[in-house]
């Protein structure tokens, strides 16, 4: 394996970005390749199928780019399809899923975790899952809250309709004393904001992004593939539609010189 | 042309059905082959391009089927798609932007009409194109309600977070006094009680739905191409995604026996 390869991210659309910021902040030597399938956008309501074949469609892409693993950046994607993906994929494949469960049962201290994320993520089972493994003693409470994606798409962060949605989507996990909740969907840390100020400063909001990039440096570390940074990282963008909202979310998610430069490599693509 | 040929009619998901319903109860002879996008859904916020492409593929999709004309159910996918794909289409096409424009100038006192839909369909312009030839003094105000397909999907439909938005998105036509408001997207006429009670009585909420079946009627009729009701309707219902929503959807809005039957064809299809 070329240790200088570059390293694939996808996801349903533009939400993946905040990964891409966390793996840029941890490893700001490697270059990402991202495919956000913003023609195909939202991933959360669709069946495991749908999201296994659309999936299964970009890791190829990915691959034909030569990348030396591969991150899937959504919730539903690492939720429904990472498992059998990964099964015939040549390169190592990382979601954000165990990363998330990973943090949640370092942070409870009462052993009482709320999840939330897409119907989808959600209705998979996947955190409690690997919640069970890690901290058997855990409780795990969730709860879908479908319409977070739409209102951060409308831009309404910091207002009064989202913060009336998230009182009423997170009440059944305060009700449960849960003192640490995932963020269970790349849109939710634009949220953040509301969504701590209904559950209270007790508790903890886990943003899986920044385990997931952790996550990759030790895998990339310990197989000796991590980019010995001989030559500037040069990023590569793919979306499937809408490549002017991509870039408008992109400077605005994206550190520094990669949201600022004007020339960021993006192109639309069909699969 | 065979008159007896069934009918297209394509949505990006589900909320074409109220289109199908205006026809069933209006055509009660004629049969349905629908084809409903649940897997690339919404279309609202995708580009012309994009959707452009969708509809073309679903329309070669329903005349291998061997329909006498193809309806968009879809208001993003007539605003954007149906002058181009009817250009290259062997049978009629009718879309709902026309018909719901046609309405709206008969309905207006005032000459200030409203409109509402998906971003796609707002962005298009083509209510105001039309209702520009139709009815050249009236004056159009228009407003994207993103949020409304979500809190429908949510089923938040009577429901103090659905008033709040329908008072914000409202307000700029309110304030134009429009006194006619076309609801330009096939889920909203799921939140009439919502939208008129915010609007108030004084102003008419437009279907363009009702418009469209009586346009394909008057259409079949001049052709002669009208089932001559010889055998019972077999409506046929495709899905690319989510078998069982649709199948609940459908119960919840198709009259009488298309509704209740267990036994609608249904097939989830990829194109």
């Amino acid at each position: 394996m070329e240790r200088n390869l570059p390293i694939g991210v996808f996801d349903s659309g533009v939400g993946g970005l905040t990964v891409v910021k966390e793996i840029m902040n941890q490893l700001p030597q490697e270059t990402i390749v991202y495919f956000g399938d913003t023609a195909r956008v939202p991933y959360g309501d669709k069946s495991k199928e749908t999201i296994t074949a659309y999936s299964r469609q970009i890791t190829r892409f990915l691959l034909s780019k030569k990348v030396k693993a591969v991150v899937v950046a959504c919730n539903t994607a690492s939720a429904y399809a990472l498992e059998t993906v990964q099964k015939g994929c040549p390169v190592p494949m990382l979601g954000v899923i165990k990363p998330g469960a990973k943090t949640a049962a370092a942070s409870t201290k009462n052993g009482r975790i709320g999840v939330i994320g897409t119907e989808g993520t959600i209705r998979s089972g996947l955190y409690e899952e690997y919640l069970r493994e890690i901290s058997p003693k855990s409780r795990v409470f969730k709860k879908a809250c479908p319409l977070f994606v739409p209102l951060v798409e409308e831009g309404w962060l910091d207002d009064e309709v989202t913060r009336q949605v998230s009182r009423r989507y997170l009440a059944e996990l305060l009700e449960q004393q849960v003192d640490t909740i995932v963020l269970g969907c790349t849109h939710y840390p634009l949220l953040r904001k509301v969504i701590q100020e209904t559950a209270g400063d007790a508790v903890t909001l886990v943003n899986p992004a920044y385990e997931t990039a952790c996550e990759l440096r030790e895998m990339l570390a310990e197989r000796g593939w991590l980019n010995d940074g001989s030559s500037a990282p040069a990023h590569q963008f793919y979306v499937s539609d809408g490549a002017e909202k991509f870039r408008k979310f992109a400077r605005s998610i994206l550190p520094g010189d990669a949201a600022t430069a004007e020339d960021i490599f993006l192109k639309v693509l069909t699969l």
